[in-house]
């Protein structure tokens, strides 16, 4: 009887992911990747596109590539610029099916500074996937 | 034949305003408010809920009444303290039938400095109207 059981659970389909599962796995991964020096790893879930919006404090950019530009001339592309990113309070809202926000706080402990902020991301889901399609973020002034 | 059709025009039902239609409206009511001194106008959009969220540059507020003494306390209930308000640059995007989010940017006038900075809002729609769920502003820093 314990083995049948066993052997219904095993061939029982998992059950789907919710969205909220989906986002949480995202952004872990995408710690993840900053913390072993991937820059491209923490960009993969951006949109690639020329719509990607990035606001940070009173900049705005526009576009996938822009975006990656910045990136790399601030934080590099190594463990050793890029540092140690932690994201924490973290809220997902889902909006609808392929809809959803997250509110949340970085913290990146770098060589000579610890900067913090907070930041309010728009995902949608893409050809099956979760994609960041506005990032701001932004930190104390 | 001009009359029966000036008649049928009167009679068909207005089409529905679309949901960008109601939300610009909404942006341009907040801005009128605003401009008139009219603080309870302006936060009227904004979701009376202690789950409002709005985030300013590195500070996170909870609540639509710690969000109202937020701005009664910097901005003050008057034409002569609140100064005048322009948003430009609006996009409005919506990600469903009851859920949009607005980029754009606001400017204001005041006696003495002229902030300015660029936002990130979350609104859905809500018995009928479109609230303001969540403001992300930010300025340079």
């Amino acid at each position: 009887m314990t083995i049948l059981l066993l052997l219904c659970m095993a061939l029982a389909p998992a059950p789907a992911p919710k969205p909220e599962d989906d986002i949480r796995a995202l952004l872990t991964a995408q710690a993840d990747a900053w913390n072993r020096g991937d820059l491209d790893g923490f960009l993969a879930p951006y949109w690639n596109s020329e719509e990607l919006s990035f606001f940070s404090n009173d900049t705005v950019t526009r576009g996938f590539a822009a975006t990656e530009a910045r990136y790399r001339k601030r934080y590099g592309n190594s463990r050793e610029t890029m540092g140690h990113l932690a994201f924490e309070n973290l809220e997902v809202t889902v909006l609808s099916p392929d809809a959803a926000v997250v509110y949340g706080r970085f913290r990146l402990q770098m060589k000579d500074s610890n900067p913090t902020g907070i930041f309010t991301l728009i995902l949608r889901k893409q050809v099956g996937k979760w994609k960041i399609l506005h990032d701001h973020t932004s930190t104390a002034n």
